[in-house]
């Protein structure tokens, strides 16, 4: 069985959203940021980065969403989630969420996470003014040229779906108005619609 | 043939050195970033990020390390530069290049490219003072726990050598000895004395 270590809201909802939809057998733990439990050495022997998701399998442990999601899709591939068979589109939806994973949520993380790059509070103030900036500019990027619809990669849900669901809903906290992006706000209600997704944001963020 | 568009030293070397690597037919172009060229209107309607590496295919353009690497692996099997039919070690791959593209990149380019998150010059240099802490903590992760030697995946060579050598690369300029990494040195030379490498830094350096 799978098990998926989370944290709710995290871009381990992303990872969380595709056990979901590819019906796989998984346990979801939930690892408690507040206390600081994702550098307890029991979480560290588990993921050296601190992070989430960290997906435990029969063969080891998986970190970063965009290996995570390929594997998903590359171990159900009945769920048709990306596009084994060809190179190229498969590349077109990795070079995706490597963009999500890259530039799109380290825009976001400079919002609550700056410590991890600079030490005074004036520079995590100054990384928190521009949060709203950079946000903006990546989803207008992907407004413009990226989002195809009804899905991100046109006609096929893949892995890319769920991962931009999971970004689209911090921009509300990053001080930017979805509806400016009208296919991404079509998107993100067009996600939620799907039963499968319904099910996992139930148990991802059960008890919050 | 393949068009790379690449800037000397930035991390389309790690392309640039792959093309080599499978003796692709492929042409390289240089963006001169000093000039601004990237984003410049002709270079923009190539890849509307204004980065690089951006890699022009038959089928379209395609941006973002990993996703071009896998692609360069996929197209050019015989080269045996991932493995392919075999989805947890190919996710494995993917993490380790994830984590080079999102976490260790970014920790550098909060030395050179800081202005992408703040406005101020005191941020910016606050930002440039961390640099050497965050690329030790990087470096000292991989030298640890994810370069298993001789290559980065054990005994075969894959996309993840060449993409790890061009950030190690950055080291010097980050303030980081990487003597202190004696595993990450050895792989550094390592790779050096490939002649495909050989050939891919005289062309990729030609003229700097």
């Amino acid at each position: 069985m799978l098990k998926l270590y989370y944290a709710p809201g995290s871009c381990a909802l992303a990872t969380h959203l595709v056990l979901s939809e590819v019906g796989a057998d998984y346990e979801a733990i939930r690892v408690d940021f507040a206390a600081g439990q994702q550098r307890s050495p029991e979480y560290l022997a588990v993921n050296p980065k601190g992070r989430v998701p960290a997906l435990v399998t029969d063969r080891g442990v998986l970190t970063e969403n965009p290996a995570v999601l390929l594997y998903l899709a590359q171990i159900f591939p009945s769920a048709g989630l990306a596009p084994l068979d060809d190179p190229f589109a498969l590349a077109e939806v990795q070079s995706f969420n490597s963009y999500l994973c890259s530039t799109v949520h380290v825009a976001h993380a400079h919002g609550s996470r700056g410590a991890r790059w600079v030490d005074s509070q004036a520079a995590l103030d100054d990384m928190k003014r521009k949060v709203p900036q950079t946000m903006t500019d990546c989803f207008t990027l992907i407004e413009s040229e990226y989002l195809r619809g009804p899905w991100v990669m046109g006609e096929q849900y893949t892995i890319c779906d769920p991962y931009l669901y999971t970004i689209t809903r911090w921009l509300e906290r990053d001080g930017v108005d979805r509806a400016r992006f009208p296919k991404v706000a079509a998107h993100h209600d067009r996600i939620e619609a799907r039963p499968a997704v319904a099910r996992a944001l139930a148990e991802h963020f059960a008890g919050t």
